[in-house]
């Protein structure tokens, strides 16, 4: 045998700060990929769903989703970066830098932007930036993750520790919006949802009711789909030994899940423009059921733009247990949370709609 | 918490006779969603199933399979109109105007066209006229149903009674099939299925023979894809408290595994043409064992057409219990009915066949 | 009942020396159909996955896998010719003829070049060619196969013998490969693995490394978008009286699986080339965890060409063991085999590369 052709992926002691890595695998992502994802998850933003609905905002046709797109460049990293992870603990600065079209063909790279040795040694912190980029090698997307990461040998020197300055939220002065896209001629009647910009206000719940219940075979065929080689998704015989005992669902899985579930009350979210940090507390297993609200955390509008504003939405996903008896059980206790997202979308103002 | 923002769905007395919706969410129907709904089924017929075949018979490539089309117009009306249902009762007058292509946006509109209170006064009946429309305004297919919906309180009065008169079959002299359509090109080896539409006798039953068994991954992944958020599909949790126990497995799902099945015995069934009315009398979960037969119930040519005619055909969809089984057991009584379809198929008529 | 219009296949006696079949159903395989293909398995080959770098190589677009257009083709065959099949017994001389790419239409036809009834007089040998056709009639690849198919009847009277002669592998010499393909372009880094065609030495194993644990949801979907009909894979009320209990996953997901999972050592196995021979051990059942390892078995180059050579890959797939448990129960005996693939695959010499 020659275990020297495949790989085991990058144990902490391969690190080294401001390491590049040209991520496998170049990816065309087509419609074949949009219908997929939609299926998924059942989204139902309109510009995300509708040609025609997305020409009608100054698009040319209809967008990939910003999350199918994070999730994409996320699953490049994961062969370099997280193979050997033992926690993601954490995103920051993730700003969707322009729309990406059904036929684009997306590469990825990192750069390791952070290093630090646990106390234990027997583990460390990796924190990279990675970037998404489409055929003529523009950004599209940018996000920095910091994970764990095993060491292969507990007596390997340890690097000197470097751990960088990380906004804790995206500025909004900093939000990218395409200059093609022009929401007064947003349809609010065929997008389903009368909720404009102005409507919401800070501190503002929003319940978002609906629940949906995992399966295996869904969360495989997105993780896949994601090209995602995370082995914790697949391989039942391994995670039996586990501490989770099964599979377990996770990171984009959810989000994306809570993206969809968040429709009702915020369906004119159009885009999410950035995601400011998101934590995945607990793991989900097939067999649960994912209920999730949000709240307002800001309102601000966007440079230049009177059609549109941004809000800044915290997300919470919870497991079995729905908002309303969150809310009865006077406070979270009565929720297993198992993710908490933090994020701007841009949604369309009311007062610029044409007359 | 706001629960304004999110939708609950409308209950019987928020409707009005002559109310008009006009539904989210827009939507471009993609060769990706044409490829995801031919592998959740297995659909074989040619025609949808192949460009070069679609061509032969006068169309510009493969069309959108008319029953998907119906899903998606369905899946639109109904966080309108049943999101509190508590029985789809049924359909009627579903016409199909026209062939659909991918890259097509669709759009819904529905308008109440009867009302009427139960006698215990929880619940009343919502008839609907549903249209598809596609990207320039002209219909692609309309239907009625009719549901039964919770009141959110029962004391609220009740509007005056008004059932509208259905037809009980679409009438043969009103299928509408393009004009670019020629089946004298019908290439009956590529279709695999030696049957003309003159082969068929009124009062014969064919036994589809293939049984299909479903899994909570597929109904959910399908649902999703018609962008239907009826709860009952998706959320095990909820559905513990209901009198099914669990998921279920109902409406679309069913009459497409039913159509696809039906390729075995009704092979140049090349469209859907009308359903004369639907009947869901049972739920299916997953796990069951799907079977199904057909009977001819009447045969009629199509005006001003000499290559193909029309089939009215009803199929009865049971669960675990194949056609023979319930012949040899001397009636129905060995099967669990899921579905009654009962509809207009156009076949290819042998005579007209190019010699 | 007119059992007459729905099909139960073939049987042993219905099969003809030099029989030709023209198989149902034309299909236009779409980026639809590649994207839930490459979701169902995780493929990350670059070609295959990538407009931007199949153009890179030579290439119009990115091409369509070719083991999706083996399972597409051979799933045309079922109806005609395994529907009644006890078991598939091999594969012999199955060569890929050129690329093929989003929107070709493909048919499939086949010929019976052995027959030969098994001395229990209830079955027979049915040896076929088998041939994927494009749109104008070009074949894409062709292969043989054989089965034992049950007889109708076993008094029926036996055909005269005729076992025809099959090459145990493709010669090298016969691989055929696209001449606008040129991996002079190959882009090492993007494609994520080092290891060219040079760095093969035959008798060398790779450990796959990777598990993956099946689902009936994923499994099913997969084998109808093959449009591959057999009923082992679908009818668990069916299967429950067979041998295995319950419903098989066999052939190509199989295949796929162990191809995706081959990526982890084979990164730069671009093409399959040909198909030597496949022998399905035994089936796997949901739940399953596929884990593989693959030996070198024959190194050549390709007539004309210095950018590429062709490698004989023996691939060894198991249920449950990984290749490294294999290895330490010295030998074979720890592993419930499920599949030996023998395919020759075309990777990128390292020498070629632009400088």
């Amino acid at each position: 045998m020659s275990p020297a052709k495949s790989s085991h992926g990058n144990f902490f002691e391969d690190f080294r700060l401001d390491q590049e890595f040209v991520h496998a695998v170049p990816r065309t992502v087509s419609t074949g990929d949009t219908a997929l994802y939609s299926a998924l998850y059942g989204m139902r933003f309109p510009i995300q769903s509708s040609d025609a609905f997305a020409t009608s905002v100054g698009l040319p046709c209809a967008p990939v989703d910003n999350l199918l797109l994070f999730h994409i460049v996320f699953g490049k990293t994961v062969p370099d970066i997280s193979l050997n992870a033992i926690a993601n603990l954490g995103y920051a600065d993730c700003r969707f830098l322009g729309q990406v079209y059904p036929g684009e063909s997306v590469t990825a790279r990192s750069r390791v932007i952070g290093l630090r040795e646990n106390a234990n040694r027997k583990t460390g912190i990796v924190y990279v930036r990675s970037t998404g980029y489409d055929r003529n090698g523009r950004p599209v997307l940018t996000f920095v993750r910091w994970v764990m990461v095993a060491k292969r040998d507990i007596a390997s020197p340890s690097a000197v520790a470097s751990v960088p300055e990380l906004p804790r939220i995206v500025s909004a002065d900093s939000l990218l919006i395409d200059d093609s896209i022009d929401l007064c001629g947003y349809n609010w009647d065929l997008a389903g949802s009368p909720h404009a910009f102005e409507d919401y206000r800070v501190g503002e719940k929003i319940d978002h009711v609906d629940g949906m219940t995992i399966e295996e075979a869904e969360h495989q065929i997105a993780t896949r789909l994601y090209q995602n080689t995370a082995k914790g998704h697949f391989d039942e015989r391994l995670q039996r030994e586990s501490r989770f005992g099964r599979r377990i669902v996770y990171g984009g899985h959810i989000m994306s899940l809570a993206r969809s579930l968040s429709f009702n009350g915020l369906g004119n979210a159009a885009f999410v423009a950035a995601i400011n940090g998101g934590r995945h507390v607990n793991a989900a297993t097939a067999g649960d059921t994912i209920y999730c609200w949000s709240e307002i955390v800001d309102r601000q509008p966007v440079a230049g733009r009177t059609d549109l504003g941004a809000l800044r939405i915290r997300t919470t996903v919870t497991k079995d247990v729905p908002f309303m008896q969150v809310l009865e059980s006077d406070g979270d206790d009565a929720a297993v949370i198992l993710l908490e997202l933090d994020y701007w979308a841009l949604l369309p103002a009311r007062h610029a709609s044409y007359e």
